[in-house]
């Protein structure tokens, strides 16, 4: 079975992790976001590509949920010490050296997919892990700041702000002129089941659909394209997709995110229990909904919410 | 007083710490040995600019003489991880991020000379620390490897090789085409003392002295040149500059060093007292020796040799 992922951090890499486990036998590819990758300190950091591979791989520091295991940060207070900042963003010291490889591969001419390719070569993580786009996209938020409306990086309303401030518009910048990486749209043509893990649908997937022809090979693919709700009981599961679903004028609920996503992308959608409720409305949309318990507490719970997520693309093919 | 300074990297640092004891009133200009950086993962590593700004900043391991006290080596484990190398050069997490910082700066087009004294204005050396050049130069090394005739850089001579094979020929890539780093031909004009400490002849100050414009200003100034000489009973006080002598068909004594560079450049040497037979043989050569303890084995004994020189230098402008 060949299942295709569209991956965000955290959310998408614990799914994975549960996946794997539930489809041991499966092809997995997965199509990474790139959206929130950015330049720090001269180095080329993809958090969410790093998150996928490091969770897989068994490097990822398990409590924060991002970064290495084991994990220090001096070069990080060196480069404080000399007033060079960011200073809300953490990179620790065996990052680094992720960040560094990178950034020097790409320097001498390789693009993104090859480096990913390369770095997975030591982290084996049992998937195969694509980036989105070899193009450089930066998701940008639009906010209010000192009064001002200004743009800033994914990352700075992310980590920095917290989301504390109202996003009034997600920005893609350089998505309408980016190409999806080698194998993307040919992973995504051959897939037998296609999966949006509980991931952000604003600034993962949503900005994965952002790249050209992405979207469309989705919609059109033959395989049955599932998704598990990110949100559960009105807010997210993780993180704060709420904030940047008001921004593209969603409400934050587990049916809201999948009439998001439309009938025209979506064969089926899981939702919480607490949801249970929202499944007539989902169905109502054209997307046929089961209520099962989305919380993906251990390892087991996710495999379990993969299954059912199988399950369920087993019987939209079959009732096609 | 003005004073300028040629220096290489851990005898010239530490020379440097004698001189500034023994001087704590003068203006000390140091012209730093760029010959010997190199890029490493990507990054622009300088040596011997760091070794001198480490030591007199306070920051340097004092056991090894090079690199950052308290440093661990997380990144290059990683790195090595990767399978990227070199593993032969000790680039620490703390050094890292000094690379890190003038990387950035030199990718945003700021010269090394700029870089330089950003960094500086951390480590507070004391001294007024300038690069030889902004042009990049890269010291090689010709040698005789696998029955194959090669040049390599100078680190993987040094580091890797640790001199253990004999060096044909030495040659600063790219020195003809140098210009002096801004500020290095005034300071060198206006200084009332100029002094070679016990750094390596060849690949430190004689690298120095390769850039175009710098040799003729030395030689030209109106202030008398002192050197103290790197071998001491005819082996290097440390490091291996003999095997850098041989290259260019200098014997390995104090003598020999002070006949190398030559009366046209020197106005006084120093030798060890264990040389003093050689201060009759560099007087003929026309230039004013002396014989004092030459070993810097504390900060102290090097202070001695500092005041010493500049006792020499005030012989040779009251002789003139």
């Amino acid at each position: 079975m060949r299942i295709v992922v569209l991956a965000g951090g955290i959310g998408g890499a614990r799914f994975l992790r549960g996946l794997k486990k539930a489809a041991a036998e499966a092809e997995i590819t997965v199509v990474g976001n790139t959206g929130d990758d950015i330049h720090l300190f001269g180095l080329k950091v993809c958090p969410d590509l790093d998150t996928v591979m490091y969770t897989l791989g068994g490097g990822i520091d398990e409590e924060r949920g991002w970064g290495r295991e084991d994990e220090s940060f001096r070069v990080k207070e060196e480069l404080a010490a000399y007033g060079v900042g960011p200073e809300w963003f953490g990179l620790g010291d065996r990052d680094f050296a992720t960040h560094i490889v990178r950034t020097q591969m790409l320097a001498a001419g390789y693009p993104l997919s090859a480096v990913t390719e390369a770095l997975c070569d030591r982290w084996k993580p049992g998937v195969r892990l694509l980036p989105m786009t070899d193009d450089r996209v930066e998701t940008h938020v639009a906010v209010e700041l000192d009064g001002e409306r200004k743009a800033i990086h994914f990352q700075e309303y992310w980590v920095r702000l917290r989301a504390s401030v109202p996003a009034h518009a997600v920005v893609p910048v350089g998505a309408e002129q980016a190409k999806p990486a080698p194998g993307v749209l040919e992973a995504i043509g051959a897939a037998d089941v296609i999966l949006f893990p509980p991931s952000n649908p604003v600034v993962s997937v949503g900005t994965i659909l952002a790249v050209p022809g992405i979207r469309e090979a989705v919609a059109e693919a033959g395989a049955p394209v599932v998704g598990l709700s990110p949100i559960v009981g009105d807010a997210p599961v993780r993180g704060m997709a709420d904030k940047v679903l008001a921004a593209v004028g969603v409400e934050s609920s587990a049916a809201a995110v999948a009439e998001h996503y439309g009938a025209g992308l979506l064969d089926g959608w899981l939702v919480d229990t607490v949801d249970a409720g929202a499944v007539a409305r989902v169905e109502a949309a054209g997307i046929r909904c089961r209520a099962v318990p989305l919380m993906m507490s251990d390892d087991e719970a996710t495999a379990e919410m993969a299954r059912v997520a199988l399950e369920l693309a087993q019987e939209v093919r079959a009732g096609e």
